[in-house]
């Protein structure tokens, strides 16, 4: 079988895959400093050679912000089309001396940080000795380990052993390699719209997520989406004496509490016009798959460190938080938050607050329902503003089409372990940007894992991982020839 | 009469009675700086050297803090006894650039802002050239000039009077000025507990407070209390993600808000187990007195500057200030307020609220209920502490006693106008220590104007109400005499 000599022949590489994406963590490509400019163009100039020289064609090209890696293989009229999605921009290391190991292992990315100069002076004089080894534990360490390098890099050594070892893919490859991720994507919509023709495809692979725990690989069917906004109050124009003026005017925090409060029914559900009006009902055999994941509310509740788990009655922890709405204030202000007692009855108070959407919601629509509740709710004894943020559609994949079951026996091949589907309930919004805007079947193949500490100090990217990931995205391949 | 001759002869002194105030007002006695404690001494020294040669006893004891000007004028054991409340000590002045005149007569208390300071520099050199005069418009403008040296200073004047004219008091007087009321009295409830049969008194008179209107004098029969808490409420241990945890684990935020909703009813009552038990309606006779005040709702809601008036349903803009209970959140926090959107799950969020309380209830009993709301209404899902800050039970002094009836026609003798009941919504501790520790009953008779700007730049003091406070101060010897 053409597959499990690829597998084998990608197995015996190991060392190598892990010394080229050491390579490529060792740049500091931190898309929100621009002082990383020159960093965040070796960074793609480091993917673009390495995509070449396994036999695809790459080039970077320009947007607004930092260029974007396109390119790919043409594997004929035919062939499935895949558009492979990812970023080559990495988060600030920041707080560096949270850090085991230097961030861009042989770099911290500026000044080390007090604790590993000290141990170096100490020590043997070098600026990082007496901090652990970036490859330690089973894992590598550092900034962009799991997001979105390694993951990513899974699938370029696999685009590499298919070439190199067979000659050519059963796919056309298309590349959108952003450098903009880690601070919104503010180049990429427009980038894909004005693209739209050239990018379009069968399939979208995105490995920017995780699998479900270390033992259970997952392919990611759903995302929530997102409609946030921020209600502004102001009620006499200065603040006044609460003794005073107490019971004599509205205070706009009580209006904002009351306000707030009315935006959840007793039962934990969302009490706004319509809101469920378009959210599809996970099925039967979805809430089955959910609950054979065996998910443990108490491991959970433990790890989140919460006296309690809590939402609308009716459905187990996982639905709530992978198939059903939920509404958080995100923040909350008003008067005095010092030290002691002022009485202050305050003039103004305000909160931010989101609600995460379910197929098929609709921010906008989302956000006429807010409007509507402010209009209808908020007394006529306040002055009000009420701002939307910003949105993004929710995302969801049916797992009956033939790609996507194509993807799920990937990594079931991949990582040698039965894999499942789940759902994630944040948002990405540049894959619902290339299902709407391309038309194409997202398939969200997550190599890392939840503990990977994206975001975070010591992040972290299990050799496994990487090994399970290059095999699965081989595996993909010659599985979507075949949908 | 003796009491026109006095009045005659009080009249006469009116520019001396304005330089010796103007005098007391040079001192920058500011019992918040500890820079001031000299000039705080020389305030108070200033006053006994004025009561000892006006013919009275005075003489300073210590504190723990401030030391109190006790000692007055004994009439003998069948004249009636009052204590003299008032307070040496000021707020601090600043912000010192939006006075017009400097706030201690000639003294910037420090160094004078840079407006005055240019302004000499381009006219006469002085460093308070270019300012306004101290007294103009019919008012003297300083700190402390309304609260409380200008009100405090009519009894010192019309005790002199009385003395110098008449060579004795129809009552016996008691004097209790302390120097630490801006900064919360934190020793006088002791100093009048441990010297409570010393101070024991029919009658407390206390001019720290304003008139209805300057065309009409009051006298204050009651005064809020203040039951003040705060509320903090922890979710899961740390911020999450409000995408991937949003709907599994509580917001404290949602349930804060959810908390503080419940604390009111539809009709904008209080919405806490039996807080409406021990409170005193007012009579038919009080809501009369009230109504006939002729209150202007639309130019107090013109004066705040709020889109409309609320409150409680079913009394009048003043009655729910004066006499129902209210509830306020004096402050608000949770999560981010910064600028744009941040989807966190906030591990945190608080609010500080508090309650004005009317006779009879008790800010401890109130607290009692606060806790069993909070024991009740909190999920289980987070965890919280409510921490009760502080209290002050409510004042209210029968307006049928003979002593009232002969301060309210003190105050009309001495502005030559009606004089009203009326009461204030805010809470002075003091007022409610010497009831319930002497018991006496409080005769609250402020010279002052709401618009006298206590506590703000440009503090005032119109010379009507000194001269005003003055006669009404010697009116009220001969009527409580006579009550």
């Amino acid at each position: 079988m053409v597959l499990e000599a690829i597998l084998a022949h990608l197995d015996s590489l190991g060392r190598q895959h892990l010394d080229e994406l050491l390579d490529w963590l060792r740049i500091p490509s931190i898309s929100a400093q621009s002082a990383r400019a020159a960093d965040q163009l070796r960074a793609a100039d480091w993917a673009v050679t390495y995509l070449r020289e396994a036999g695809l064609h790459a080039e970077l090209r320009d947007t607004a912000g930092y260029p974007v890696i396109v390119g790919g293989y043409d594997a004929g009229p035919d062939a499935p089309t895949v558009l492979l999605y990812g970023h080559y921009d990495v988060q600030p290391p920041e707080p560096l001396e949270l850090w085991d190991s230097p961030p861009f292992i042989d770099d911290w990315g500026g000044e080390p940080p007090a604790k590993a100069a000290d141990a170096g002076a100490a020590d043997t004089g070098a600026a990082d000795a007496g901090t652990a080894e970036p490859v330690r534990d089973g894992a590598v360490f550092a900034r962009g380990a799991s997001d979105d390098k390694g993951q990513i890099f899974c699938h370029f050594a696999a685009l590499r052993g298919w070439l190199k070892h067979h000659g050519r893919l059963p796919v056309t490859v298309k590349l959108l390699i952003e450098g903009e991720e880690e601070i919104g994507s503010p180049s990429l919509e427009a980038f894909v719209t004005e693209n739209a023709e050239a990018l379009r495809a069968d399939y979208a692979v995105v490995s920017d997520s995780s699998m479900y725990t270390p033992e259970i690989p997952a392919l990611t069917t759903g995302l929530r989406g997102l409609a946030y906004f921020q209600l502004d109050i102001e009620g006499a124009a200065r603040d006044l004496h609460s003794g005073s003026h107490g019971g004599g005017v509205a205070n706009p925090a009580n209006v904002l509490a009351a306000f707030l409060a009315t935006l959840h029914n007793p039962d934990g559900s969302i009490n706004l016009p319509g809101i469920y009006d378009d959210v599809v009902a996970a099925t039967d055999d979805e809430r089955a798959a959910f609950a054979a994941l065996g998910f443990d509310d108490e491991i959970y509740r433990a790890e989140v460190d919460a006296p309690a788990l809590a939402g609308e009655a009716g459905y187990t922890t996982l639905e709530r938080r992978w198939t059903r709405p939920s509404l958080d204030i995100n923040g909350l202000w008003g008067g005095y938050a010092g030290e002691g007692a002022k009485t202050v009855l305050p003039a103004r108070a305000g909160a931010k607050f989101s609600l995460r959407l379910v197929p098929h919601q609709d921010p906008d629509r989302v956000a006429q329902a807010v409007r509507r509740a402010a209009e209808e709710r908020l007394p006529s004894s306040v002055r009000w503003e009420l701002t939307a943020h910003h949105g993004a559609r929710p995302v969801l994949t049916p797992t009956d089409s033939p790609g996507v079951r194509a993807a799920l026996r990937a990594l079931a091949q991949g990582f040698d372990r039965e894999a499942v589907f789940i759902r994630e309930g944040g948002t990405i919004p540049v894959v619902e940007v290339m299902q709407r805007v391309l038309g194409t079947t997202p398939l969200l193949m997550g190599f890392g894992l939840p503990e990977d500490r994206a975001h975070a100090p010591n992040e972290r990217f299990g050799l496994a991982n990487l090994n399970g990931g290059i095999r699965a995205s081989a595996a993909l391949w010659a599985g979507l020839a075949r949908a």
